[in-house]
């Protein structure tokens, strides 16, 4: 999810706010809407182009790559091992993920979901969590700087992002513009009638 | 799928044309096209939108009902059981088929597909699949009759039809026009960069 000028987060990520001044309620809108996302705990919801997205988030993926900026507020060397992620007790990726740090620590388990933590590059990283996913997809579940560092590396074979109806005029690039990928990748633009705007890619 | 002008299949099935006049090749274009088409041979495929609907085909699908006349071109009672529908040795289903007819058989299993042959009114036949499909959904999957024999008895939840650029003239009608259905189910009316336009409906 980005906004309309290409941020995946907002600027000065904290405990009180993960994705810094913006609201990941806004960003986050057209998913919330639909009867298949993961958090919801009411029946209901829409069942139209975007639940498509939002049911196909779990469909034939082993494990999930995540930055650490996605897994928590802290940097550097790990003050304590009490930070868990920004979940809870039972986080909804429900298979291995794999949190790419310069900064190791044991892995843990919540839930049916159990975090690691590796050092190294992309394709190191990748390694582990497609041996981890035995067959399956891995799903690359960002935040935007694990996703640059991942397609400049040549390690995606498919990226949906959608693009939100705001502007946050700064904070964490995706890109400047999805035309930055078109010389690699396919890319269809797919407005939904929740106003946000699907680019679905895969490799050329 | 349906043509443009809202027929199912065409006029005239027959063992050597299942679709009667019509080209299922051309009205499926869309879907062969895609990397997860269920009868795809070939690696390749495209990734975009269309495949979001290819992929979901089988997602958390437990059963499926189909009409006798999806099931194969015979009328009437059975001549033999020789016949074992359209899709070979390898059915793309890989749950429990229902096949409503009023003419009973024994059941028979293919590969990991089972086909059941059932009487009885939509109600009585979307029980028996339920049963079978264990907490997951089932899947209608057409012909256009047995669809709108659903729709009228109020058992269809969500819907999705993809609409081809082409007109078939005659056959087997789904509807006059997709507003029909408008007074009972919100509809999405999506259209594919690959010309098909996706028709997504809901309860309301």
């Amino acid at each position: 999810m980005v906004s309309e000028d290409g941020f995946g987060t907002g600027e000065g990520q904290s405990l009180e706010r993960p994705f810094g001044h913006a609201d990941p309620r806004e960003l986050a809108a057209w998913a919330g809407a639909t009867a298949s996302w993961p958090n919801r705990t009411d029946p209901g919801g829409t069942r139209g182009l975007d639940d498509y997205f939002t049911r196909d988030f779990s469909h034939n993926i082993g494990a999930e790559i995540m930055g650490r900026n996605k897994f928590g507020p802290q940097r550097g060397p790990w003050q304590d091992h009490e930070w868990r992620g920004w979940w809870g007790d039972e986080p909804p990726f429900h298979t291995p993920v794999f949190v790419m740090t310069h900064h190791e620590r044991p892995s843990f388990t919540l839930s049916d979901t159990t975090f690691h933590f590796v050092a190294g590059d992309p394709a190191t990283v990748l390694e582990r969590a497609k041996e981890a996913a035995q067959g399956k997809d891995v799903r690359l579940g960002g935040g935007p700087t694990i996703v640059r560092e991942f397609l400049e590396a040549g390690l995606v074979d498919t990226l949906h992002v959608a693009v939100s109806p705001l502007k946050l005029g700064s904070g964490v690039r995706l890109w400047n513009s999805p035309e930055d990928l078109v010389d690699r990748y396919h890319l269809e633009v797919v407005p939904s009638p929740s106003g946000v705007t699907h680019h679905l890619f895969w490799r050329r």
